[in-house]
Parts: C-alpha cells; structure tokens; sequence
C-alpha cells in the first residue's frame, strides 16, 4: 500500500500542496483503501475479491456504515429497514413522474434526492435536541438508510419515465439488486442477473475519498443535513471527470458492430493517438480489481444472452489495447465492463451514472457519518490576487471593459 | 490584509495543515478578501462602503462574475438577461408551487434548482461542443446568469408557498429587489424597501471561499454543471455552522420584547456564559463593515416603519454585549441586522437562508467560472486507519460486532 496515505496521521501536519488540493490530507478514515500499483481494493478490511465471491449488497452497505459485518439478526434488521423505505413520498413520486422523458437522469435524481429531505420531518434531527454533533449520529444514520434505500426506487422510477413507461412500484420481498431490475423492467429478473447486478453494486459501493465523497462531506460539515450531501455528491458524481466512461464505451462497442472489426478499429485509434474510454485510471496502473471480477461475469451473462458479437468485440478491444499499450499501465477499468453488464440487464445508458449513484450511496453516506462525531468545517483558503481601493467612476464615464 | 492570504500562490507550495483542511490553499482569486483585523471586505478591489453607496445588486453580480464595471450598454444587456429569464419554466414552478407548507426551505430551493437544470437543454453545454474547459466558459455564463435570475423567482414562490398564498408572477419592469419584494409581498415595495433590500442583496453577495463556495467548487471541477455546482452550494449554506444566525437572532429580540428589559436580560444571559446569536465572527475581530452598513439602514427602516420598540431593544443588546465583550473582537455581525431588516421588509424567518442564497449564487458562480478554464478536480486525500486481509466470516459464526 501506498505507505503515505495508510497508518494513521496526527495534526497540524506539514504537506506539499498541488493545484486540486494534490497532496493535501483531508482526514484519515477506516472505510477503505485503494492500491492502485498491485490493484487492491479493500472496503473495511476486506478485500473486494472476498466481497463479490462471499457477501451482497445489503451487507456490504451494513459493513460501510457500521464498519463490522452484521450478525444474521442484525442484518435482518437493517435488510428490513431498507426494504421497508423503498416507497416514496406521493410528492417526491409525483416530481419524479412528471418530468419531461428528454431530462437530465442525474439533475432528475439529485433533485429528488433534495425534495425527499425536503419532505422529511426528521431531515433537521441532526440540529434539533442535540448538542454535539456525536449525539447527530444515530438520526443521521436512520436518514442513511432511507436514502440508500429510496435512492433505488427514485433511479428506477427515473429509468420508466425516460423510456415513457409507468412506474412498477417497489416490492419487499426481493433482495436489493433484484427489486431494482424489477421496478426497471417490470419482471422478475433471473438469478444471474439479480446476482450480476448485486455484484456490480457491491464493485461501486466505495472507492476512498473522491471528489463526490468530498462534496459530500464539505456540505455535510456545515452541519447541513445527509439530503443535502447525498444530492451534492450525486451533483459532483454527474461531471465527466467523475462519473465514469461507461456509456462512451458501450457507445463505441456498439458502433465497432461485429469483432471482424475490432482489431482494425482499434489500432487505427492508437494511431491516431486517440484514447478509447474504459482503459486507464487516475489511481490504478494495473488491472482495476472491479474489472476483473465483472469481467467474469459479463462474460456468462453474454453467453447466456446470447450477445456474442458484443462480448466478442469486447474481448479483441480488451487484448488489442493491452498488447499494445498494457506496457504503460493501460488496462480496463470498470467502466470497461459496467456497460456490457448494464446494457444486458435492460438498463438504458442515460441511466449508467445514475446506478453508480445508487450503488455509491452506502459509500457517501458512510464517510459523512464517519466524519460527524469530531466534526470540523471544511475550509481552505484562497489567496487573494485581485486590486485594492478602486474609485468607483460613475457609469457613463467608464470605458470598455 | 493577512498577508499570508494576499498576493500570489505558485503551486507546489508547502504548507502546515489542520483539521477540515484548515490552512490549505484551494485556489488564487481575484473576487473578495475579508481583512478582519480591521473590519474591511473588498470584491473586485472596490470595498463594500463604496459598493453599498454608489451600486446595485445587478451591477455587483456583473462587477463578480466578469472582474470589471460594466459600461452602461454592458450594464442594460445584463439587466435585461435578468429580467426576461425571470419566469419559471412550468414543469418546475409546479414542484415549487405543489410542496405541502411545512417542508424544508432551503432543501426545497435546492430541490429546484436541480430541477431547473434537469429541464435546461443547455445544462450540458460545458461537455458538448467544447475539447477544454476555457471553452466552455461562456456556455456557463449564461447559465450561472439564468440561475442568478430564476432563484430569485424560486425563494419568492417558495415564500408563497410557506405562507398559503399563490405565486405572483415577476415582472421585467423592475430592479431585482423591487421585483423580488413585489412576489414575495403581491404590492410594489417603496423607495426606501427597495434600497434596503438591494443593499442587503450586495453585501451577502460574496464573502470570500467558504464552505458553500468550496462545495460548488468541488462539484463543478467534475466539469459538471453550474446548476449542480449552485445546488451543492445552497446545501452547504442551509447547514447552521455557515448560513447564518439572523433568525435565531431576531427570535430573540422578540423574546425580549420591549427595550426596557433588554439590558437586564443580556447582563443575566452573558452571566450564564451563554451566547447572543449574531455576535462575534470567524475571521471579523473589528466591527463587521455589512454590519455596520446594515445598521444604519435598519434604523432608517425601523423608523419608518414604526417598529420602534424592536429597534430600541437592538440598540440597547448591542450596546450592552459591546461594553461587556467588546474588548474580545465580539461585535455584532451581519446576521445581527439582516433578520431586523428582512422581518421588516415583510420576509418570514425561515426564509432569511434562502434569501441568503439568492444574493450568494452571484458569488458562487463567480469563483466557479474563474476556476474552469484552468480546472482541475479537487482531489484531496484520506489516511487509511482501517484493517486489512479481514478473512470473510459466515454470517451465523459472527459475534455481535
């Protein structure tokens, strides 16, 4: 691991800052790690291999927020609660349902996200009858879950009305993952795909402090409240430098059209210099370890639904980028294969930003309740490099700007 | 001014770092600077006496966003934007109008500025059309202008909400204070309102970076978009360690509720060590430069208003909190003044935050455009305190965690 930024840091501390913030430490924290030379990803402890092979998304959810596994009947308990919550409020539904089909998902999304808190009689707990913000943290965990729970209802509803269908109202008896494909689609999805798409939750629950965790948190240490954050964050997720390429990847696929092609297509691009989205990450100089799972099980779910030619324009893509640039640390990172995974499990790719915010909920939310006990407001400085002690000249006597 | 903070930054730098990235250097600006060792706040080089003498809230918010005084011809083209872009599209006046009166102001604004966006063809511009970030500068300039103007149309159809009264739509005719206190109040205001307000507007417009600034910094360096970046901001003011102090404050001046009784009760309650809201800053150690500009003002208000036994018994708690603490750097602030002024001007006291933010959205989206040609993603990091190679244990061998 990256020694610097694993262990444990005591302030004041002296740092070298960059431009974004580079360098600067904004707090240290149990949740998870990335090692982006060796391509580990851990969340509390456990490395993401272990999760995807052994647990679900609602447990990886309980893990984030209460940094320990659950006992079966605390699991139960917290299973219950998120299943419970995916109604939403007829006001927020009614915002939801009544947009225009041609909306931006993630605009749509955080602007419902804002309106559930609105709605919320206990979205201000955090301020009332509390002195400190440690004795906050117990409401606003409660308001964690309702969010990650209703978030999935919202991004479904969201997903009916961009392809003008009406809205399959949320089930309690379905797991996460399952529910969700439901509400989408309007049927029972089979065990792969409910168990394809929990893992795929669980691969983008959480990635350390990124720039929407960090919109997150600053709002959240004003002491606003966990609506307010989760929208910001979904507000950051939605930038192109965020939120992930997963959408320009199946678009290419899509246009390369059949794996005759691949090979051609994509040594013409390096050629030209051009990058192809998916390949490559800030952090990650060898295979992202969320790659390699879903990689697998894009794979059985292509088979299974007989979209060879995509796998097999995948896979060329994948091999032909690798040979030619894999030297440079250039492998396929999650979007790569998120978007095959979506697109197969009928989800349509204005809607692949929004299932990231839906996953990265449990995430978010964690860090701000991580944070809140020794709460300090977030605030860096700007160096002031503008004049001083200007005349103000009347507006007639002033020349062009 | 604090030197430290005044001059110029050549990244890397080195620098000691606290807490909620307490001395980290964010960015260079050339928008404000606050020097409260002597009570001075300067946007633009013009300090905020001479901005509140001879100015206006449009001409301000040009001054903010283009870094000049506009000429007359640049100074009519603004107004007008302003003015024409003050009706509501329908889809979002009717998630404003439709909130039941008890919901939560500020998540209710934020709720439909991302609203506004979703349904803004032009909320993508920044990634469309343009390969750099400087290009899509005038792109987000309109749409910070079309934000500055709707969210003052947004407050006041909220107010109207939160007071059972339908909406009264804007009028171009006016300045924008008149015509905010024309919604909010259904009559044209007079002379002396419409002055009051336009000043109130100009000296919350900036105030250097701070948490909601930083927020909307944050979330557009994503390359996102304005109205998610101006969402963010508005969570973060809403949260009570930023947005203000002037409805606590004004409760408690009707709480005292004649002058006679004010020194008494001020003399018990700092006995007690406890705080009157609306004294004392972070960063002003003289008398706050809007407060003592707003004071005024709402003296001249209060006269004519007749309320002249709320004015009486501010006077009388300032002076006595002065005499006795003074010596500390504890003055009034401006929260102190805004909520006498805003209570007066007809404004309810849960909507003091959210016009807060109307008149901070000119600062926000200032710092957000002089960020982006030369963006990059604020990226701070975390220090991993957490476990690892945690082996996976089956959830009915778990002990309580």
């Amino acid at each position: 691991m990256t020694a610097k930024y694993v262990g444990h840091v005591e302030f004041p501390i002296t740092v070298e800052l960059g431009r974004g913030l580079e360098g600067a430490i904004a707090c240290q924290s149990g949740i998870s790690t990335v090692d982006g030379t060796s391509g580990k990803l851990v969340y509390r402890g456990y490395t993401i291999e272990t999760l995807a092979k052994h647990s679900n998304y609602e447990e990886v959810a309980y893990l984030l927020l209460f940094g320990h596994m659950p006992t079966a009947s605390q699991f139960e308990d917290f299973r219950r609660k998120l299943a419970d919550h995916r109604p939403l409020p007829g006001r927020v539904m009614r915002l939801v349902m009544e947009s225009p089909r041609d909306c931006q998902p993630m605009l749509m999304l955080m602007s419902a996200v804002a309106g559930l808190g609105a709605c919320d009689p206990g979205v201000d707990d955090i301020n009332q009858h509390v002195s400190r913000p440690a004795d906050a943290l117990p409401a606003e965990t409660d308001n964690a879950i309702k969010i990650i729970s209703q978030i999935g209802t919202l991004a479904a509803y969201i997903a009916r009305v961009k392809s003008g269908q009406k809205p399959v109202p949320p089930r309690k008896d379905l797991s996460y993952a399952a529910n969700f494909l439901y509400m989408v689609n309007g049927e029972e999805p089979d065990d792969t795909a409910e168990r394809v798409l929990d893992i795929a939750l669980m691969l983008h629950a959480e990635h350390e402090l990124n720039a929407s965790t960090f919109a997150g948190m600053v709002i959240h240490s004003t002491l606003s409240d966990m609506y307010s954050a989760i929208a910001g964050a979904i507000g950051a997720l939605k930038g192109p430098l965020h939120g992930g390429a997963n959408q320009a990847t199946l678009a290419e696929l899509r246009k390369i059209g059949t794996p005759d092609r691949a090979a051609q297509y994509i040594k013409e691009k390096l050629d030209r210099k051009e990058r192809f989205m998916g390949f490559g990450h800030r952090v990650y100089k060898a295979y992202d370890p969320r790659a390699r799972i879903l990689r697998k099980h894009a794979k059985t779910l292509a088979e299974q639904k007989g979209q060879t030619d995509l796998w097999q324009t995948a896979e060329i893509v994948e091999q032909t980028v690798i040979d030619r640039i894999g030297g440079k640390g250039i492998f396929p990172n999650v979007d790569f294969f998120s978007g095959i995974v979506y697109d197969m499990l009928g989800i349509d790719a204005a809607m692949f930003p929004v299932l990231f915010a839906v996953a990265r909920t449990a995430g978010w939310s964690s860090w701000i309740l991580e944070y809140l006990p020794d709460n300090r407001l977030f605030r860096p400085r700007a160096v002031y490099t503008g004049e001083m002690d200007l005349p103000y000249v009347p507006i007639e006597m002033r020349e062009n700007g």
